[in-house]
């Protein structure tokens, strides 16, 4: 496999830094560039970045000369990941796609967009083929991909086999969020510590919304949005990484017998289970018969924080069948996705070197 | 108001450790009697007891001489307060009510018998009734009262003003439950420290059976269980006091106006508002305008931990209505709770002095 | 007694919220007006401020329109607290005292200034003479008296039995700090939960002086420090509120019995035990003998907060004495301790009505 | 290498369950027998433990037959590890090395025999000489060597490089311990969370004792202790893994600059540097210079756990010198510190396969 060199927008921020993190030693990416604001641009990465994450900044990338987010200062990479804030993302990834430089981006801003793919690879990753209806570029060499929210891909995950075989009538979850989703700063002390808080701003519509485009259907060139309802409740608690997800769920199609819905889970296939890209975790659902797991603590970091934890899978008094979701949301919820995400594409030939 | 001498049962463990903190300075009770296991008995009450609550033990009981919990050591009192495990609740309280001495039980033993009111004086105070239907003593003056699992009271209290006005067709809650709900030693600091554990075992079924129970009508001498079914997920956090619960419901006969729930919480009016009961919160239920708000470190103390808070009441993608609501689980849910409930029986002459 | 008019400066900010939840209902002072910065000037407070209390903003406060912190808006109190943050509380504090306004404050920029008390009432309560030698007003009427650091308070208060008797000759400590001390949003959760930080930027500095000066005697109007070293370490842990001390010192007399030391602790009355000061704790220092204790989560409430928590005396194999001192860093060491130096002025009639 | 067939005493605890997890894929070492008290024995160890690793249990371990803790039943090793509970190891651990099986204990029950190495491999290899001294068999095949207590090891290590130069005089130390050094179910959590418990049973004269045996002299057979005094505080903190230790020191010959002491630790060279021990990190000691550092929640796995971490090296206003010291407590403070133990003895050639 040829390799790579990647570009790295909002490098300095929590997002950013994790790009980093889990792309030093990546057998086909090499960071090459590293963007952030005026601010930043011109100083070395060591100097702008106020390093949180919990091992050693790479030296690979500590001397790197920060670049504005302008896509004339990244002619020399092959594409870029964008951990850029939601408030500058609409305009710097438009300018980056717009002059040839794929951009594979945790950024909300073009989730919604028809012809953006919103992917997760063992979801759907036929939805790629949207990229071809972008009109970022002229020549079509710029593009725009987006990973979903970091509650919305565990959800996704664990609805996809349910979906597959009873089809999905409607959702309750409520979500038992870590802390690391607010980035840095973040989530003050003071709030949090022996406590709870019930609301997540702006979390719950995208909790709501993006299962049902990630389920939805590509045809001709249009993806037809899975119709079922999600009624999600976003609280914070005090909990380092991994996001857990209390589910409710009713089926279209209920099987007679309940041990179909545990069987549909252990036995779902990833459609992208031959493909060997690195960061896929072997299995992307993990079923736990412990109904004492899934747990943030013990298993986010489960097959490098990439996959998926089911547990508690159970008949429910109200709607067909209950269960817990829970999953790492920096690494599988957000960076990590995104790198699958940028795997895939260069698997599939989108992106050349 | 004559003063009445009470006994605790189980006096060493936490919930009697909150019933004496709680009867401390009690307007109407005087703790006359502490008794606990064999272990115990005989010994001062400070040497026997390790005290866990956060003020100092009350020098009123600090000298006490443990009893062994047999009903011939509590000739000098008019009635007790059960703390006791599960283990040995039902020999002893059958054994105290058989001689006449009324249990006001925190136990869930008797919880279900027929016979026993499950009571919360704001739900259902005609449920006291029953207690001319129990047959522990000949001369009917020994008998049992409960009150229900900590979680199931402020979903009781919650769902009051809906189903007295909508009538509830289902219900799926998530509850975010305090480690004080585990008792002492409890939740060991290893698992539960930056963490979530997704199971509390034995809890769901209390949660979803009591709230029928207490929503029932009292009809010929028989309580008529509520009907619709309720779905529970019980997860423990690490908060110390406080279990926070996300539920969604669905109404026989939803309003057209959405804002009609609102003031279903708004306008609710206790029925015991009148009483002058010392323990009885000002207002049992509280409704939150921040959207933030309740969280179980701020407000599980609110009117000195006896209210039910309640917030996020809004509309729901899946069935009807979503809200937050709040509780203090060792006070309201437990404790406390029971002394409110003592409190009625002495108002409506159950008691005498 | 009279009643004061009290203005608050800073009141928007953490310690400003403090002030206004302590005096609430407090028997000789009411809350007359509020100064914050021109961005909350002009607004009500309940919409200038971010209250962070767990509990509810008073009434009595929540319409008060907030005011430029500037002399000539505070005419109509008698004295203000100053909550002001020490990137302006030079000049607005000098502002006020040169007006003749007297200025009662918890900013550390007067702190070392060698006319102005630092003041703990129970151990240097004669430094307030100092004020005669104040040249910030012409006529003397406005002055500045201010409250050491919150570590300084309960170090000085728990040395002061000692240096009495014995002379401390030198003193080695490591603070393990609450995350209130910080302000909000203050510590970012992502960098306290689980973990201890040990560094509190400008911290150690003045724990090592401010004790120097409070232990210090007043000779003809000029406070000669204290002469003893003190080598501090001070840590931040996830504790909300409550700064525990681990002390090891040396006397310069040291007794042949250890039980000295204990009886130093226990013997010692506070110099304003009879004034009848309405925030004075009964027991200023509370010496502990359960070993566990004193803990932060349990103990920092104790007598309204404004109580000193000493533990573990012990002979010390390096040095003579180790001990464990602990007390509430936003009450006793800020605004309560503010508040208790306005009660001994008053007293001491510098304030009038 | 050879491979040497190892057995681990208590196995079913939290130490051995260490031992398990540390020794998953270790080059030398293969687990070839668990031994546990009498309830374990006869069962399958995932069936006798109650596994709180937050890794699964190894397959090569979970189906393994848990023996009784007699040496008659461990022919088939070449050496045990002892992760015994004091309570049973000074019989079981006499048992094994009496029959002529050496047994590497993290038990202090033999840590003060004179006769039994107290050992850092980093701190004193010469001390493994003390095992020809040794009776416990009649062959002298069987013997027992320790690795000190969980603070001592990082106090011990810290202090090595500045003993050597300048001769320790004194220490006064502060640690603030992380739950994990409880065991399991070990610290409640009502205890802790939140919270900071002054006190940890029986820890203190460890680690007022321990650091002079490792840092003494073996002389003609015998260990010259070294003869400094140290005065010990150790609290626990609501922290995972990782014991941070705040020291003071005295030196007899302080340098006349303080740089030597900075120099001392990062020029320290480990004596076991050249011996290729598959557990020893590459630098033992890691001097950081962010003054924020280190700090237990992003430190205690550098180096795979096997590090001691230092920090905030800084002259001192009494004594002479202070630093942070932190070390994972259950890697390089128990069970990782004995398998270097092991490690090195193999490499001396004191074990044979």
């Amino acid at each position: 496999m040829p390799n790579y060199n990647v570009g790295i927008l909002g490098a300095t921020g929590a997002v950013g830094q994790k790009f980093i993190r889990l792309l030093q030693n990546h057998p086909w990416f090499t960071i090459k560039a590293l963007g952030a604001s005026g601010r930043s641009a011109g100083k070395k990465y060591q100097e702008a970045a106020n390093w949180v994450e919990d091992v050693a900044m790479p030296e690979s990338v500590s001397g790197l000369i920060v670049r504005n987010c302008k896509s004339e200062e990244f002619h020399d990479v092959d594409f870029v990941f964008s951990g850029l804030d939601s408030s500058v993302a609409t305009e710097i990834e438009a300018d980056f796609a717009g002059t040839g430089i794929p951009v594979i981006s945790n950024a909300k801003n073009y989730r919604t967009d028809p012809t953006v793919p919103l992917l997760v690879p063992e979801v759907n990753p036929d939805h790629i083929a949207l990229i071809e209806k972008q009109k970022f570029s002229d020549d079509g060499k710029g593009w725009i991909v987006t990973n979903p929210n970091c509650v919305a891909i565990p959800l996704a995950m664990s609805l996809k086999p349910l979906h597959d075989r009873f089809g999905i009538d409607s959702v309750v979850l409520t979500s038992l969020q870590a802390i690391s989703g607010a980035g840095y700063p973040g989530v003050p002390s003071l709030d949090i510590l022996g406590n709870v808080i019930p609301l997540i701003g702006g979390e719950e519509p995208k909790i709501e919304a993006e299962p049902l485009k990630l389920l939805g259907e590509l045809k001709d060139g249009v993806i037809e949005h899975a119709d079922f309802p999600v009624q999600a409740t976003a609280t914070r608690v005090p909990v380092i990484n991994g996001h857990l997800l209390s589910v409710t769920v009713k089926f279209k199609d209920a099987p007679s017998d309940f041990w179909e819905v545990k069987k549909a889970f252990q036995e779902w296939k990833s459609p992208i289970a031959g493909l060997d890209l690195p960061s896929a975790p072997e299995y992307p659902l993990h079923v736990h018969e412990d109904e004492r797991y899934p747990q943030p603590r013990l298993h986010a970091d489960s097959a490098k924080g990439m996959q998926t934890a089911i547990g508690r899978v159970r008949p429910a008094n109200v709607m067909d069948a209950a269960y817990i979701a829970m999953a790492h949301n920096t690494v599988r919820g957000a960076a990590g996705g995104a790198i699958l995400n940028a795997e895939l594409l260069v698997k599939k030939e989108y992106i050349s070197s």
